[in-house]
């Protein structure tokens, strides 16, 4: 089993009212930021997934950001691969109980 | 003057309690979903920045993520280029206004 860690952006898709980014837009003028707009605040879902093999930990986190960390009909998302480590745990065990 | 695209990704930092993942990695025996564990959720903040280059805009960005979007006793934020485009608004006519 090899460990992978990704992250899950979900932001609101375009034309969603989005009142978190007006309240930021709004709060610009107060700290005497110029130049900034079309902010969008969404969320960012980091986890760790253990599957024997990329294909299948992305498979799990699909399955995970469209059914419990999105609403599809207000927001989109997109997966982004952190990293992954080789598990150790159970490869001596496994090796032997599999020879 | 340039257009650029930023996200800034704010996370709680490690140690600190993340109701909202532990939320979610309850809800993960009701879908069925196996093998998911360290999940902490946390904000994704899009915002486009007009700056003469791209070490302005990113002092902007940086200001904004530690005095407004994150909250430095208890998150962590990075930053995250996502694109730039020239903007040709005033071009033509700053160029005549200088000379």
């Amino acid at each position: 089993m090899t460990s992978y860690r990704y992250a899950v952006n979900v932001t609101p898709k375009p034309g969603i009212l989005d009142p978190q980014g007006r309240a930021v837009e709004g709060s610009l003028g107060h700290l005497g930021i110029e130049g900034v707009s079309g902010v969008r605040v969404g969320r960012r879902i980091e986890l760790s997934v253990d599957a024997p093999d990329a294909v299948a930990a992305r498979a799990v986190v699909e399955r995970l950001a469209g059914d419990l960390l999105s609403n599809p009909l207000i927001e989109a998302y997109d997966i982004e691969l952190l990293g992954e480590a080789s598990s150790t745990v159970g490869l001596g065990a496994g090796a032997a109980g599999e020879a």
